[in-house]
Order: structure tokens, then sequence, then C-alpha cells
């Protein structure tokens, strides 16, 4: 049987409805990670995709992107570098301020995390406005680093994300796609 | 020339003076993660030790748990399961409030992210004072899961984390240890 692993991962997300709020469903991928073969599956879309790609770093956006970020780190040889909260990182940062639907929020990274030049893989769980990922990239770029793709597991186009960032000349790669409203 | 892992990763750990306050050094295992080698030597002790046991499920402790915790998953044929912050976890959780040494701090899971009987590692970055960990096993406990180990990097002894672990039952592995004071 022939299993489409884009499909099988999918179907493996819970939509979690009303939640965090009433009339937003949360796409909830603890399923896909909790059972080992769609766990996987998963991993390997992003190792096959990546495996022939010149890169140096993968860093993973706090926290979601750390599972995904540190397995293909590990995977593809590769050191995993942590874009945190404000506030987690104990040693010289710089930060990037961005905007929430209520207020904003800040991500760090270490100034000795990435050194220029070094080809970087951005990785988070979820696209949704954007907001994150491009706080990030503009990070790892004020650091020197090429960011040369910005992945997650999932996209919600209907939030503009994924738009907005390839409009900042990223390249951008998602599992699959969720329709805010559809189930 | 022989490396010894454990010596090696603790080598490359940095010690930050005076984080988060005064008078306390902060042991940071992000130089570990971002080289390549010391990752690798890192995530294959904890593969090496645990590869010959009969284990179903990696839990990591959110959010550098979450690092660690998914490589070994994806190694060792496992599935992954975070164990998070208070207000994460969409679906329904159960939840552990433990003493912090300002305050307190709740750690949730889901209800269904563990069958009873099933053989969990437990893993965190650090065990300092234990109170993550004590929680975070307790979770395990009330869902039925038999948690083979609680296993982090780092120990610092000193603030007694792993023994009060030790006293509560549960068998106890890190990869090294840290004095609070000295270098």
């Amino acid at each position: 049987m022939h299993i489409d692993p884009a499909v099988y991962v999918r179907n493996t997300i819970r939509s979690v409805p009303d939640w965090p709020r009433p009339g937003v469903t949360f796409r909830d991928i603890t399923p896909v990670l909790q059972d080992p073969r769609s766990f996987r599956v998963l991993i390997d879309l992003f190792v096959y995709r990546y495996m022939r790609q010149r890169l140096d770093l993968v860093a993973g956006v706090d926290a979601r992107g750390f599972i995904l970020g540190s397995v293909l780190a590990y995977e593809l040889n590769l050191g995993f570098v942590p874009v945190r909260k404000k506030g987690k990182l104990p040693f010289r940062t710089v930060a990037e301020e961005y905007s929430l639907e209520y207020g904003n929020a800040t991500v760090e990274m270490h100034t000795d995390s990435v050194r220029p030049g070094q080809r970087v893989l951005l990785i988070d769980d979820l696209i949704a406005t954007g907001g994150t990922m491009v706080a990030a990239s503009k990070l790892l770029q004020r650091l020197g680093a090429n960011v040369v793709e910005a992945a997650a597991i999932i996209d919600l186009p209907e939030l503009g994300g994924s738009q907005a960032l390839r409009e900042t000349g990223l390249d951008i790669y998602t599992v699959c796609s969720f329709s805010e409203s559809a189930p």
C-alpha cells in the first residue's frame, strides 16, 4: 500500500475547535509526534528535501520548532541553533520585536550562534501570520547568515504569512496547509 | 585520539557568570548544540544508553528538553510527547503544579499522550532543584506510564534535585555535573 507522506502527516494532525478562543480551529501536531510511524514520516519528508543541499545550521523557533529542528540537524549532520523567546538566552544576544494580534513579542539569538556566510535552514511548526518567521529570518540575516529556506509543517495560507515571507525574498516549504475555517 | 564523550560534552558547555542573577553561574548548552560534532556526541551518549532498552515513548520537558527528546525518539523509533508549560496544549490535559524559588509553575500533558503501561523515558536538559522533573514524572505516572528513567545533560547536585528524584524511586542519568560555584 502506497502512503503519500504529506497526506499521512496531514491526516494525523488533530483539529481542535475553538482553541485558543471561540471560532479558531487549532491544528495540533502532538498526535503526529506521538506515533513513531507518523513521526518518522514527518521527519523524513524534511530529511529527503534537504539531504542534498549544502547547509551549515538548522535554526529552530522556540518551542515547537525545536522538536523538528533538532532531529533534522542531527540527521543532516548540522549544528542546531535555537531562536528563543526574550530572556531565555544567557550570553550576548541580538533581538527582533514583532507584532502579535494583541501586543508585541521578541525573539532572540546568541550573537555567536551563526557565522557570516553560514547557510541556515529556519524551522518552525506552523506559518500563520508569519510574524515570528520574519523576525527570526531578520535576526539570522543581521548575523550574516544566508537563510536558505524557511520551513514548517503547516501553512495557514489565509492568514497571509507564507505570502508575506515570500515577499521578503525567502523560499518557503510547508508539508501541508489548512483553511482557517474548514475541518 | 580517544575522546571521552561525556568529558567532550562537559568541556563544550559554556559557563555564563551572574546569569540569570548575580552569584549564579548558568551552564549554557547552546555551544554543544551548535557544533555538529559535539551535538552528535551528546545525542549518541543517550542513544547508546537506551538502544537496548524496551521503551515506548520519550517525554521531553518544555522547551530545552524538546531538543534532546525529539532526536532520541526518532533515533530509537519511539513516539515523542511534550510536557508543556501551562496553557500551551489545546486538547484535554492533566496538570501538576510545583514550587519555584519565587512562586509556582505548572506543567501539563495531554490526557491521551500516554497509554497505561507504556514505558517512558523522561528528558530535560538540566536537573537543578528537580521540581519540574518531579512534577513531570507525577503527570506521567497519573496517566499510567512506567517512567523507566529521568535523564538530563547536566546535574547540579548541590541543588539536591537528582537526590530528591532518586528518593521518589526514579532512576536518574545525567551526562555530567557542575558545582554551583566552581567554574
